[in-house]
């Protein structure tokens, strides 16, 4: 049905894909079993990660370089009978590349060299050249020709308000006082910041398009610390003019959408109207009433889901891992067989990044069971 | 109609109430104006609090000293037209009295000496005795007496999840790694410690009603970390087996009971059903939504609502303070104004603990603007 993806794009050719599941499911189509990938597939719990990490000598080394990005997106498919790969990078390459200065510290994550603190350092602000990320697209591209259609990319950048939380904390935050107090006291800087920011991550996702992603995934992964009101207005907002520049398609293939907010369960039903193909959940968030909110009936128009269970199941045993993998799947319910129509399905992942403790032979239980249990689900 | 609140308790002579806007509204009375009380409103935002505790030596020696505890309790009361106190005491004092050794290193927060990880050290775990806890009890009486009737004062301790997510981690925690791992493999440990913690704040709270709080709270602090299905079965299950047990009134006076779930929006519904007064609400929730899913109508039974405004709101002017106060008051609208019959009431409070970075002065905006434009509301 949606064959015309795996098509030459950008003069490169690329294999056609075996196994288009994923895709098939982002746009609402009738698919075998329920496609499964891992928010952070590629990280720090698994040991050819870390190996590779410690050549790269620090994370901005490993992400930049073409070489490496690439090796670490496929070590996961290596392992795990997964449905998508996902880009080996960051969520701040655009704040970046704007020129606030990206490192990572050992344990305790981003922090920018310049924090956006003020009407002076709001006025610098400006859609970056898009050759400062040349080295994420030619990763795209790389790892696109690597995969050699065995799955399909997805490619990926934080949502403006996300972006726009580290460039005025400077760093992670446990209360979010300093965006906050932008965001209250001057929103006329949060409004040009989120403006900044929303463009810039549409040129960011529409060159990673061009690049050779399948589908691409805005991360609003501090959505959900804002105020009602305060999140449709500075988030929300700037994500859907994100999504309004985004291309819908790409050398005669679709890309799907998807927008994923960490902690948005109670802002679902208005994120239905997101010009969007997939909404991402959080463990929070009871699958059936999500289905019941945005899933749509067959026939008709609805979000396709992805999520959601807690990444803390992988530390129990892979016999407890599968019953709560089946639980995630049977609140689902069912995913519609209807192969003539669009109708509600379900792309099985994280409500989180996994968990760099996690033991990687537990994560084999999760994959198989998703693989498993949805089948039998559809042949009932 | 609820003057019987404020007779004797234990032998003491309490004073007469003069300002019972608070318990009315908690028990979904009509009431002049929208109360008003914060959440941590005794803390390191104030300078005088600073000098207290510089003279208590430590958090711990603040808390456990019945003088400092109370002149702290009271010091935002003489800032601030407030209509409630609440003791000043931490929400981890139960497991303190279990044996867990609790400490609050500067910056970090709290830890305890040990952490309940395994078989042997739940088999230790046990119902403390109420002696050890005397401290509390006693502070109580004292801040009941200082406040000689001005208004009420509020008792409370951690929800019997939160205080095991504490137990296990040991500490404060970004990822909740351990406790839910406990959780998810060894499913029977988790419920042994959570019947332990049920019944021990059970008694703990009647202990602080029997001195002299003429209201409870439990804080659910990390309910909101939880999965869909977990929250059940973890957290609100303990909660109720609580609720079940708390003494409804004493020597003659009703004692309303409240509940806060800190990120619980999504359950919010179903928390309708506890059997208590109020339901605290943080900021994500729409509070017209909350007042629709909880609130009840007049004449009918429902729950008082307690929030929800953003503490980050205190970061910015006065005027604008006021606006994001008058935001929130008109997001619940006006609560009933029928004598005869309960009806949908609002408590105003912060959506969590005030920051300790707030300045002072911001804090009038916010209770005085409750407080005018609440008596408007009513009048249109």
């Amino acid at each position: 049905m949606i064959t015309q993806v795996q098509t030459d794009i950008a003069g490169q050719k690329f294999q056609v894909l075996e196994n288009d599941t994923f895709l098939r499911a982002c746009f609402r189509q009738a698919t075998d079993y329920t496609p499964v990938w891992l928010m952070r597939q590629a990280g720090r719990y698994l040991p050819e990660y870390c190996a590779t990490r410690a050549q790269a000598g620090s994370f901005m080394g490993l992400a930049t370089n073409v070489d490496f990005a690439t090796e670490v997106t496929l070590q996961p498919l290596a392992r795990y009978k997964l449905d998508a790969a996902i880009l080996f990078s960051d969520i701040l390459t655009v704040p970046d590349a704007m020129g606030l200065g990206l490192t990572f510290t050992q344990g305790e994550g981003p922090r920018f060299a310049k924090s956006v603190r003020d009407e002076a350092a709001v006025a610098e602000l400006g859609v970056p050249d898009m050759n400062k990320l040349r080295y994420v697209f030619d990763s795209v591209s790389s790892i696109r020709r690597a995969l050699n259609g065995r799955v399909p990319l997805i490619g990926f950048s934080g949502s403006p308000w996300t972006l726009a939380c580290y460039m005025v904390e400077g760093a992670g935050s446990d209360d979010y006082r300093h965006v906050k107090s932008l965001m209250y006291s001057r929103p006329d800087l949060m409004h040009k910041i989120l403006s900044i920011n929303a463009d810039s991550v549409a040129l960011y996702l529409n060159e990673q398009i061009r690049a050779g992603a399948q589908a691409v995934m805005i991360f609003d992964s501090w959505g959900g610390v804002l105020a009602d009101g305060a999140f449709q207005e500075f988030s929300m907002a700037y994500t859907a003019r994100v999504l309004s520049q985004l291309d819908r398609s790409y050398a005669g293939a679709q890309i799907p959408r998807i927008v994923f907010t960490k902690g948005g369960g109670l802002w679902l039903k208005e994120m239905g109207g997101f010009d969007c193909d997939v909404l991402g959940l959080d463990w929070t968030m009871n699958l059936a009433r999500a289905r019941e909110l945005v899933g749509g009936a067959v026939g008709g128009p609805g979000k396709a889901l992805q999520g959601n269970i807690d990444p803390n199941v992988l530390f129990s045993s892979p016999l407890q891992i599968a019953e709560q993998v089946r639980r995630v799947l049977n609140s689902f319910g069912a995913p519609h067989t209807d192969t003539t129509q669009c109708g509600p399905t379900h792309i099985f992942n994280l409500g989180h990044g996994i968990s760099q403790h996690t033991p990687p032979e537990h994560v084999s239980a999760l994959v198989d069971t998703v693989h498993e249990h949805s089948r039998k689900m559809r042949s009932l």
